[in-house]
């Protein structure tokens, strides 16, 4: 069953709903029960899905390596998601859609994205061989394009309101037949998931620090601890915390009122989690207050020193996957365990400038070169 | 104990050998045998190591997915090693060498590289806390750049030539104490064995196509099979393909004569495969050569195709590893199983501009746009 994230009220999955009919907040499933089983992370959490998951529609997303490392007095545990298919963490989602979409007899699927999800989709659309529809932003640049461009997929940039083109794209797809698997799609949270699953395999922390946009990442990470707690694997859940940047920072802002509104002139280095109005925004300020959790916004030049420390110790992240580390520096903590979901590569953005100049040396004159001195 | 893949000598493992003292061929680590066990994969093949591998240095490199996709007639095993932690299989062998390194005593590491092998052992020193020297050639692109300074290495731009610079790096390196991982490194080939292993453990198949460029990967790739082989895990060892760019093709030049010479004026869209005068150039021949296989070169054309078509299967590589599936036109192969080893990320190189026009809706006449016709 589909439950409604706001009234809770239930809708059979055998319709395809993707927000509640009656209130328009976001819908998930119903909260599964299981034990751990062997195999790739999809067989080893058979018992919490619902849905069967073939993985003829697998490109091998998932099992990404935690890498721990010590800084600032706390024990840092890195969830490398740089390493999925199409190196973010949305190949998760992607994946349970998919699978969804065969399973309802789609044969189109769509997305509205301009970055990870859009490549994403466009792989594992391309890798089911379903007709596979990208709607972009008319600003797009051109790097994102290119990183989009070679799985094939149909591509379409859209002039207007982006925030807007979330919901008309999911009515759009209800006349056309079209399954738009956005950010915060109810199977997409099923994939999500996942990440709290195999953090809890292998550490147990304190903290998860988590960049929030669209606000789907958030609740499918929370909703995986809430399963294993509530099938007795975990005792407790870890304290989460959203992570914004402050130049669009949507869900933080709303935090006193409780009610998400538009973020005006949106404007961060952290692309990939620059959604000015978050289809999910009141279902993560739900979870925080319920929890006593936080929602904290880091600055531009904070973002950017994270990115270079994270690579010093050897993960070359995207801006908006720095963000979790930036946030230390807003809490005072101190022998920590904390995850960070590390959510796409670094090499997706040259929005760093590397002006550094590059010391120049001939070979007939190398061994006495300043470097090896 | 090291043994030289041409003249047959061996040396002790405490002196730090790289190339034969006798012959100037390059080594390897005798072959192991053993059995396979549980864990990760350097803990399920740990019988196959002489030395011991510290997970303190793992950045979680290995035990990649296995697509399979069929085309052609054919079964296809892509073996994806774009999900390593730099995004090549670079980090396979940069986890043992940095291993060595730490074994050794050294507080220097170096590299002489212009892309993958760069950004690996950049990453890989940074997280290990070594100094790490990074030698490049003077007219290397910026893109290749980028990819690399975040690490924070010493980076040194070299006039001169570039197959030298290989024996000159290993030569200053002794002077100044300083360990050159570079891409035929005896301790990098005990690290690419892994991909025959972990192959090997899904399925088995008829042919490997390897993009070879030094031979490093060859060599290793076939020394994994060869263990399991003489461990009893395997009967056969498949038939392994070296393919090559027809713009640098060093090695399938000099099938004819057994001794590899300088390849003039390389040039290929392949840069991550565009080395003209490969160290393990005559140990690869000597490998072909003795099984009585094949080393194809593919025409630039083939390559930008094949890349393409591996990305319309959900997988956007490089150049360099689209050269395997490019190769396939040249052999007549029908109902057979191959595998292609898919070495670094298509996010690496922007070598193909996509010149495509993106067409442009209006979102208030969104529904009537051609896309969804």
């Amino acid at each position: 069953m589909f439950v409604c994230t706001a009234c809770g009220r239930k809708f059979s999955l055998e319709e395809h709903h993707q927000r509640c009919p009656i209130c328009n907040e976001p819908l998930q499933l119903e909260n599964m029960k299981g034990k751990r089983r062997d195999g790739n992370v999809w067989e080893r959490y058979r018992d919490f899905y619902s849905i069967p998951l073939s993985m003829d529609y697998s490109l091998g997303e998932g099992d990404t390596p935690i890498i721990r490392v010590d800084m600032y007095g706390n024990e840092f545990y890195l969830k490398n998601e740089t390493l999925n298919p199409t190196w973010s963490f949305k190949d998760r989602g992607t994946f349970v859609a998919i699978n969804r979409a065969i399973q309802m007899g789609f044969d189109r699927i769509g997305v509205v994205s301009t970055g990870n999800m859009a490549a994403s989709v466009a792989a594992y659309g391309a890798h089911a061989g379903l007709d596979t529809i990208v709607l972009v932003s008319e600003n797009i640049l051109n790097e994102k394009i290119s990183q989009l461009l070679p799985y094939g997929a149909k591509i379409l940039k859209v002039k207007g309101d982006y925030g807007e083109l979330y919901f008309k794209s999911l009515k759009i797809g209800k006349t056309r037949k079209i399954y738009f698997m956005n950010s915060d799609d109810p199977f997409r949270i099923e994939g999500y998931k996942t990440i709290a699953y195999e953090l809890a395999e292998k550490v147990d922390v304190d903290y998860v620090f988590v960049p929030t946009s669209s606000g789907g990442l958030f609740r499918g990470v929370y909703k995986g601890f809430l399963e294993l707690k509530e099938s007795g694997t975990i005792d407790k859940i870890p304290e989460m915390v959203a992570v914004q940047a402050k130049g669009c920072s949507p869900i933080c802002s709303a935090y006193p009122s409780g009610k998400i509104g538009r973020f005006k002139n949106a404007s961060t280095i952290a692309h990939a989690i620059e959604n000015p109005y978050p289809p999910s925004g009141n279902a993560v300020l739900r979870i925080l207050k319920k929890n006593g959790w936080k929602c904290i916004a880091v600055e531009e030049d904070e973002i950017i020193k994270a990115q270079e420390e994270l690579a010093y110790k050897g993960i070359f992240v995207q801006p908006a996957s720095a963000t979790t580390l930036a946030v230390l520096k807003k809490l005072n903590l101190k022998n920590s365990r904390i995850a960070l979901i590390l959510t796409g590569s670094g090499l997706k953005t040259k929005s760093i400038e590397y002006s550094k100049t590059i010391p120049l040396c001939d070979i007939e004159e190398l061994e006495d070169c300043e470097v090896f001195k």
